[in-house]
């Protein structure tokens, strides 16, 4: 504790000031959402693929896909996002403050990919010709959140 | 390409060999069951803080934790565990190749959690004295896949 102290007062004294002071180790719940995202675009490539025919299409498996874009959907988001573990506050997201700043419209965003992955559940073993119109459905919903609540790659 | 192969060639003249040569890009599949895990972790750790009296209990906190333990069970294994993802291929896993070689095992393993989440889900709600039997059930089932399929900690 008294290291981190010193550590800390070394950091204001250059000018680095509270943020590093404050600065929690959230690393547990970025790998949590973070992963969680990555399954969604593991998921989301196998529908995608199969939608533009780069992958042959199989019932089988776009609703095993399907199915575990509505799981996702059904994880609860607020023990991943903590306050504080935004891009201002720590490294390693980009998670920008409006998530906490306008929480509704982060949920909001966040069910309404859990509609469109109900309607990709609904349409994906009926055939490759439904999975375009459900990807856009699905990707609409991923832009409209990141571009409100994610900060731009560097 | 060209680049790639040399540096390659480089490594196996280093005695690195094939396993070098051979490792493929899986950073996504790892980040996808890694977050996964810690999404699990994240709300075994509500629950249990609740049934060791750490955390208060609150019914509707303790339901989204074991709503979300269910809905982490249904999300499929496959695309996360591709061929060659192991822990003799490649670095920063510790999935060992039982998980392949015997997948039934792993993914009957894999189900025995969900039978527990289930467990937890439809106890979690009713009162804190219930949650503790409930995460010994879901404990075993972790251990039993751990002590299996995945290599002690370095």
């Amino acid at each position: 504790m008294k290291r981190h102290l010193t550590f800390a007062l070394a950091f204001a004294a250059l000018g680095c000031g509270t943020a590093v002071y404050a600065q929690e180790d959230f690393s547990a719940q970025l790998k949590a959402r973070q992963g969680q995202f990555r399954i969604m675009a593991i998921n989301l490539g196998i529908l995608g693929g199969m939608a533009k025919g780069e992958i042959e299409y199989n019932a089988e498996a776009a609703q095993a896909a399907a199915d575990t874009l509505v799981a996702v959907s059904m994880i609860q988001q607020g023990p991943m996002w903590p306050e504080g573990s935004d891009d201002m506050s720590i490294d390693g997201t980009r998670a920008q403050t409006t998530i906490w700043e306008e929480n509704d419209d982060f949920l909001s965003k966040w069910m309404d990919f859990g509609t469109g992955a109900a309607a990709m559940q609904a349409a994906a073993g009926g055939g490759q010709a439904a999975l375009g119109p459900a990807m856009g459905q699905i990707g609409g919903t991923c832009k409209a959140c990141h571009d409100k609540h994610r900060a731009p790659a560097n």
